[in-house]
C-alpha cells in the first residue's frame, strides 16, 4: 500500500483589496494528512482531529475534491485518507481548501502525478463549493501553487503566480464563528462605480506593489473600500487592531477570507512580533479566546513525503 | 526671451480594463507647442491650429493649467504660449491632457523646473477639469511620465509607473463626436459586485501580464465587462472592428478613454499594420471619415527642447 504524508497550509484569501481574486499561502498552520492508494474501490476517511467533521466522503471537503477526482479515474481505483486538521474550520485561513487542496496533491502524487496543478484546484474547487456554497480558488490555488497567487478568471481558469518581497505575516484568529455563507450573504449585491474604481486602483497598486517589490505600495494598496466596512462589523475589536498594528508599523493588513482572523504584513520580523503583542492585548482585554501566528509567505505549496512502508 | 518647444504625446485611458487609473502614452499623434518666459506678467495663448479653440486663458485648457500653476508663482510672471494641436479635441486620445501637461512642462523648463513631476499633474488636472468637469490624470500621468501609468488615487496622489514589453499600437479616430461628459453621464452609478469582481481581476491581470512582460496575459486581461458594454453603443462599427482585429492577431484593445477612437495591442508590427487595414475597411465600408496611427507606446514623455534665440 503507496501511502504519501502530506502537509497543506493555510491561506489568506483577498489580501484586502482582491476580493476573490487574490491569495496568499502561509507557512503555518497547516493540515497534515496521509493518504494511501488501497486495493478497495472508493473512499475512506478518518479524521484524528477534534473537530468532529463528518466521515462520510460526500459530506466531508476532502471527500467532495477527492470524489471529483475520482470521477476522472478507473472505478476500480481507492483512497484511504486520514486528516489531522490543524487549520480550525472556520477560522479564515483556507481551512476547507487545505483539506480539499492537499488531499487531491496527495492523491495525484500516488498516480504519478497524471494531473496538472489546474486540475486540481478543479477538484479541490469542489471541496470549496461543499463548505461554502460557492467555487472559489482564493485559497485553493495559493495552497497548491504556493506563494501569492491572482485567479484572474474561475471560468476558464486562469491563474497568475505572482513574485513578491520578503514579509512577515501575523494572523490572529479570534475563536468566534464566523460563516463563510453568512459573510457572503451581508455583502450588497451592488457597489457604487466610485468606490468600485478605488477598489481596482488599490488591487493593481498591490499587485505591482508585489511585482515590483515596493513595500510603500503594498502598504498604501491594502486598503479596502468595499468588503470590509461591512464584514468588519462580524469582528469584534478589528478597528482597534488595525488601527494599533499599522501604528506599530505593519504595511497594512485586514481580514482573512470572510474572517474572523485578521492578518497583517510586517517588512521586519520584530515589527511582526510586536504586532502579535498587540494582538494579543486587545483580545485578552476583550475577554475572546485567540490563537495567534507569526509565520512567512509559503512559498513551496503543498508539502508530499513518501511514506517508507516495512511490510 | 528664454523660449522652449514642447511635444505632448497622446495617450489611451482607461486600457479597457482599468477605467480611470490606468494610462499609456503613444509615440504619436502629439501636440506641439512652445512657450516663453515674458517680461509682460500674466498669460498670453495663442492657437495655429484649425480647432477654434478659445484663447481666453480661463477657457483654454493649456491655460487653465498653466494659471493653476502661476497661483504659486511671483504675481509678476508672464508667459506666452503658443499651440499647435496635433491631437484633435475629442478623439479620445488625451488631446487635453497633452496641451495642460505639455504647457505646465513646458513652463516648469522655463523656471529650471522648481516643481516635481506630481506637481505638474496636480497642475494639469485643472485644464481636465475645464475639459471634462472632472479632475483626472490617466491621461496626464501618461503624458507626463511615458510609459504605462497607474493612479492608484487622485486625493491624495499616488502614481506608479509600470514596465512594460514591446508592444505596437494601432489607433483608429473615426471622425464623429463623442463628449467626454456625455461618455461620463451615460455611465451606471452603480454595478454589479460580481462584475466589479471579474473587473478587478483583469486589471491586476493586466498590470501583473506588462511587469512580467506575459503577452498572452495582457490579452486575456484586456476585456472590460463594465463600461465597454454601455459606452462602445456610441461608436459605429466597434464590434466589428474588435472582432476583426482580434481574429486577425491583436493581442486586444477597445475604447481608448471615452473614445470614440478605439486601440489595439499587437506584439509584431506587421500584425499591427494589418489591424490598421481592417480598419480602414470597416470605416470606409461604413462611410465614415477615419484616421488611422500605428506607433509604438512612448517611453520618454514630454519632449522639450530649448529654442535658440537669435537677438
Amino acid at each position: 500500500m503507496k501511502t504519501v504524508k502530506v502537509l497543506a497550509s493555510a491561506s489568506v484569501a483577498n489580501l484586502v483589496c482582491g476580493f476573490d481574486v487574490l491569495g496568499m499561502a502561509l507557512e503555518a498552520p497547516a493540515d497534515e494528512m496521509t493518504i494511501s492508494l488501497t486495493n478497495t474501490p472508493g473512499l475512506k476517511i478518518v479524521h484524528d482531529d477534534p473537530f468532529g467533521l463528518p466521515e462520510d466522503p460526500e459530506k466531508n471537503v476532502s471527500g467532495a475534491a477527492l470524489l471529483a477526482m475520482m470521477k476522472e479515474l478507473d472505478p476500480g481505483t481507492g483512497f484511504f485518507l486520514r486528516v489531522n486538521k490543524r487549520i480550525k474550520p472556520g477560522s479564515g485561513l483556507g481551512s476547507s481548501a487545505a483539506s480539499s487542496a492537499g488531499a487531491v496533491a496527495g492523491a495525484n502524487a500516488l498516480l504519478d502525478n497524471r494531473f496538472s496543478s489546474e486540475d486540481l484546484v478543479r477538484f479541490a474547487m469542489s471541496g470549496e463549493k461543499l463548505a461554502s456554497g460557492v467555487k472559489h480558488a482564493d485559497n485553493i490555488a495559493p495552497c497548491i501553487y504556493g506563494g501569492v497567487t491572482l485567479i484572474r478568471s474561475i471560468l476558464p481558469l486562469d491563474i497568475v503566480r505572482l513574485s513578491f518581497p520578503e514579509l512577515f505575516v501575523t494572523v490572529v484568529h479570534p475563536q468566534i464563528e464566523v460563516k463563510t455563507s453568512d459573510a457572503r450573504q451581508i455583502l450588497r449585491k451592488e457597489v457604487l462605480l466610485k468606490q468600485a474604481i478605488k477598489q481596482w486602483g488599490n488591487i493593481a497598486g498591490l499587485v505591482a506593489g508585489f511585482l515590483q517589490k515596493d513595500y510603500g505600495l503594498i502598504g498604501r494598496s491594502l486598503e479596502d473600500v468595499i468588503i470590509e466596512p461591512v464584514r468588519s462589523i462580524l469582528i469584534p475589536g478589528f478597528a482597534e487592531v488595525k488601527e494599533k498594528c499599522i501604528a506599530a508599523g505593519a504595511l497594512g493588513g485586514g481580514i482573512s477570507g470572510s474572517g474572523p482572523s485578521v492578518f497583517m504584513l510586517s517588512v521586519e520580523q520584530r515589527t511582526a512580533k510586536r504586532v502579535a503583542d498587540l494582538m494579543e492585548e486587545v483580545y485578552s482585554r476583550l475577554g475572546i479566546e485567540y490563537k495567534i501566528y507569526v509565520t512567512k509567505i509559503d512559498e513551496r505549496g503543498i508539502k508530499i513525503d513518501e511514506v517508507l512502508q516495512h511490510e
